[in-house]
């Protein structure tokens, strides 16, 4: 069971979408914490309340699912729709080889960690969430490019106090930004820095980061959040497609040693192809894959 | 946690509010397993299901949920509105001191008997369920009276095959009907039969079934849907409501022992009282106390 934790359009169901379509459809489960959410909209905006709080969220019935399906039960899982904002009839979920469950707070509570093999957060650099949510909420949930701003806004204090924190329960922690040194176009893809923290086993990927693929990617040292020295794995976006190609597919080869077929699926993003989202979803694989050997 | 099984329109609500009223709502957490239909009523005009049969129906969820609430656990319960007859969204419902699962099919499964300390089966006479039937579907539901006889109709076979086997496994089974020896005017309030099961230590009602009350019920023996003698407690409608009165009181001080004030929701049925719901009450308020003492 994988937790994708990360704010509103930081990416979590673009690195689920991966993992799904490469592990197979039939053998995964993927649920958003949103259908978790105990007001509609139309409550919300009478309320003054963010679906970022706690307190808006059903998180006890949460846990409660994740370790139903955890050990082996089907759960009926609650809906709300994001294109019309409100709460629908429950559906039932049956419990799969792998249990994906992307959201906002899906590591506030301890029960919830407590289900989770595998927890990563998604922290985008700010201005690219801000793009993100502005081309996502306007096209798929009716909303103007004036209406995502005033969201965010809205929305920072929660975000701050509830869901920023998560980053203290994960696994890897996920960078997407574009390099500052570097005075790249505007159109270069993001490049990506992936904090692998050691409270689990990460692979040894010193034989793969030969020189020839240190363009692509390359280890360094960083300083978490509490200040202690943890591993990270820089990619790079900037990059020639070819040579990343091929960078992607050593890796591939080291992390799964080909147990399972290498798909397009992995850093597909609308309209390309993203490196750093492949190596996300790579490594976060080798751990699945780990899981459930 | 009390299981009332019974057809449409056999009387479940009306007995489990009599039972919450007098124990205190604050204490009772009262059910309808109809909430736990898999679809909704336009979905079942089209693939021609009746709500009486097990696979329209989450039981295997209905029994997750009674698991959860007998051992303390909170749930996000499914909710069926009949006045629309769509399913609505799910609402969380906490555990109580008493609670009450009534509906169609609380006993199909072994995973839901085995959550309750007891069970009551509903068997009125078919005329009277006909016509509570039509009264409540009319009155509440939208339907019209031909909608109601051919909605009997229809499900009658679901019944004989679902809804009816589950009366062997009731510790009471309460038949109410006018008693065919006597050709009392149309409007006699009904009697009752309550077969008592040897499958639960029932009340031992010879210290009060004095003469002075056996015009309102007396004990007898019948024989069961498999032929074994069973006692059976005999409640006449027909008699004085003053001397039904007075047996009602002397009846609750046997049972209770006045543990619990006797209440008006004892018997309340629209627009007047009926003792023989008032004593079936009571016998299933004798067994509650007894789990919870």
């Amino acid at each position: 069971m994988l937790a994708i934790a990360g704010d509103s359009a930081s990416g979590k169901s673009t690195v689920a979408a991966g993992l799904v379509n490469t592990l197979g459809p039939h053998r995964c489960l993927s649920i958003s914490t949103d259908d978790y959410h105990r007001f509609d909209r139309l409550e919300r905006s009478l309320n003054g309340m963010t679906p970022l709080h706690p307190d808006c969220n059903h998180l006890d019935i949460l846990g409660q699912h994740l370790q139903l399906l955890a050990t082996g039960q089907s759960v009926l899982k609650p809906v709300y729709d994001h294109a019309s904002g409100r709460l629908l009839r429950p559906v039932v979920v049956d419990p799969a080889d792998y249990i994906i469950v992307e959201g906002l707070l899906p590591l506030h509570t301890n029960l919830c960690r407590a289900c989770f093999d595998l927890a990563v957060y998604l922290d985008p650099d700010d201005n690219v969430r801000r793009d993100w949510k502005t081309q996502r909420d306007c096209a798929s949930r009716g909303y103007t490019p004036d209406q995502v701003l005033t969201e965010l806004a809205d929305r920072e204090s929660d975000a701050q106090q509830f869901v920023l924190p998560q980053r203290a329960f994960a696994d890897l922690v996920v960078r997407f930004a574009p390099i500052e040194q570097r005075n790249d176009p505007p159109d270069t893809p993001l490049s990506a820095t992936l904090l692998l923290r050691p409270n689990i086993p990460q692979p040894d990927l010193t034989s793969v980061l030969r020189p020839e693929i240190t363009a692509t990617m390359h280890m360094g040292l960083a300083n978490d959040h509490d200040g202690r020295p943890v591993d990270s794995l820089h990619v790079h976006g900037y990059v020639d497609p070819e040579e990343s190609a091929r960078a992607e597919k050593l890796l591939w080869r080291a992390l799964t040693e080909d147990r399972l077929e290498m798909t397009d699926a992995l850093g597909a993003i609308a309209g390309g192809h993203s490196t750093p989202l492949a190596v996300t979803q790579m490594m976060l694989l080798f751990h699945l894959l780990k899981a459930t050997r």
